[in-house]
């Protein structure tokens, strides 16, 4: 399988850097880097994520948004790599828009998904200049030395995701496009999910960047496929099936493109699947089912045409192609997805 | 001892965040967060710093040094913590100018700082964008429950610096009022120098700001005074020195600005002294004795026309009060110490 240009671009960039003895993970191999304290069994899980693509792309305008996704990102991270959170630190860089309602708003988005996400804020940095870029940098505990990690699924594992899928590429359409309001975006934390997924699953990741981008990047690390055989009506979130059917764009659209939900994908052992899916009703939760782990390579997904072979790497290659155009690459998106 | 605008500013964006129930300091207590993990002893140390101004005002025009400085400035508050270095997380975000020569000499930067701070890269974000602006985010570790605070000094205590002063300024003045070069800027990790401290140091923090806005914060954290009367000569950097020679400039300029060098302000009750610079010794490093804590407030100053008393926070206030006009704030700053 040939590599992304992101991955591509990230391993040239890393090559020279000077790596730990302590970090368990190997690049690409887990969403959080997973780092020994040389304490019996306590692991560190790290993650720092930035919003400064989609606020300055007017992805998002609403400074509650930026800042609750500040924190969001970091937060799913460590959800997916099964990690306690300790704390966030934030960094604030505040261009000319920041008045006092900006920051007042600002701050109670990342106050709000400080709470829901149970991630104090331990510190940070606060910077004035001539654009706004906010960066978070998250820590979680992981006991017991053992963490979730991308690698580990096995043909005939079953492929589940934490919520249903869509409504960030969704969210991104209707706001990059200047549709009506009809799609609301916050997404919520899934440690409560996580705990339970750690328990049972071989591997997960989450969709920061969209579900077709995460199945690529478990494919790719796994020498796996996958096979997504449920109907996508029984997996994309309404707002998500309502905006597609009302564009009259394919329902791919809105798995393809990378803006996410930060929902978790993973996959279950079918000898476990029934004491996970046990364990899941007694917390409220229900899994969707999204499909299987295959011996054989590549993706195949049923949309409306039946089961289609998407590349998914050409597929995430689209939007780097494009170069900030997002216009060139929706339209282009569409397209291939037409073909397929 | 009025507030200075930075704190007042940072404590009204704090004000409605969640704290963490496992944070060992107080706002502004320490230069870097102090969280229990849970386990007999540990602690963990945590600091995330960005260089964006320094980016876009042209204080950093060389991409190494901003790849060096974007883990040194983590560093060094781990260090005046006195933590034991466990990694950094780097997120860049590449503005247009990043080609592919900016990014080699970026990369070598950071990788030149980590392995000169121990700080291995453990992972972080790449962000394209109209800007660049770098961020770290360093861990490290601390046992037997303790660490290295602002607060904690008392009146008598000897007030030291780790090295000479004054070149973040003189660097700055050079390359902002573009003077051809005098001044190399390169500062060093002084973990060697703080694990000294920590055993001997009734308080600490780094000079990130510049010597002047270092001393007013420790004023106001501990309700006490300093008496700096060691001759500027003495511990002024060689090249701080001669450019204020050249340039006509009140060597009091060199440490009133707020672009650092990165050494250590601490202080050593006079009982510790000796032993203190026995072992400093040991390592060769010859600790720079500024003067001491006096119980009156406020700063008592020797410059060349002998023993002053500079408002430190008005000194402070006035950077932020011109707003990023650089040469405006510094003729006022002139002005301001010529009449002292």
């Amino acid at each position: 399988m040939k590599n992304s240009i992101e991955n591509q671009f990230i391993e040239h960039l890393v090559r020279t850097l000077p790596r730990s003895g302590e970090q368990m993970n190997a690049l690409q191999e887990a969403d959080a880097e997973i780092i020994r304290t040389g304490h019996e069994g306590l692991l560190l899980a790290l993650t720092m994520d930035s919003i400064a693509e989609e606020i300055e792309s007017g992805l998002y305008s609403d400074p509650f948004l930026m800042g609750w996704m500040t924190v969001l990102v970091n937060a799913s991270d460590l959800a997916a790599v099964g990690a306690q959170p300790l704390g966030i630190l934030v960094n604030e860089t505040l261009g000319p828009e920041a008045d006092d309602a900006f920051l007042e708003q600002l701050q109670q988005g990342i106050a709000g998904a400080a709470r829901a996400c149970a991630l104090p804020v331990l510190g940070g940095d606060t910077n004035f200049a001539g654009h706004t870029e906010l960066s978070g940098c998250a820590v979680g505990i992981l006991e017991n030395n053992s963490y979730l990690k991308r690698t580990g699924c096995q043909a005939g594992d079953l492929l589940y995701a934490s919520g249903p899928l869509g409504l960030g590429n969704a969210f991104a359409f209707q706001q990059l496009q200047n549709q009506p309001p009809s799609v609301s975006y916050q997404p919520q934390p899934r440690f409560a999910q996580s705990a339970l997924i750690r328990a049972f699953a071989s591997c997960c990741m989450d969709t920061s960047d969209g579900l077709l981008t995460t199945l690529d990047q478990l494919m790719r690390l796994n020498g796996l496929g996958f096979e997504v055989n449920s109907a996508m009506a029984h997996y994309l979130h309404p707002q998500a099936l309502e905006l597609c059917q009302n564009h009259a764009l394919p329902l791919t659209t809105v798995l393809a493109a990378p803006h996410g939900e930060f929902e978790l994908i993973f996959t279950i052992p079918p000898e476990q699947n029934k004491r996970f899916l046990t364990k899941a009703q007694q917390i409220n939760w229900q899994p969707i089912q999204l499909g299987t782990v295959t011996e054989k390579a590549g993706l195949r997904l049923r949309t409306e045409k039946g089961i289609v072979k998407p590349d998914t790497t050409a597929i995430r290659n689209l939007f780097d192609e494009h170069h900030g155009d997002i216009s060139g690459y929706v339209r282009h998106l569409i397209e291939y997805i037409k073909q397929l």
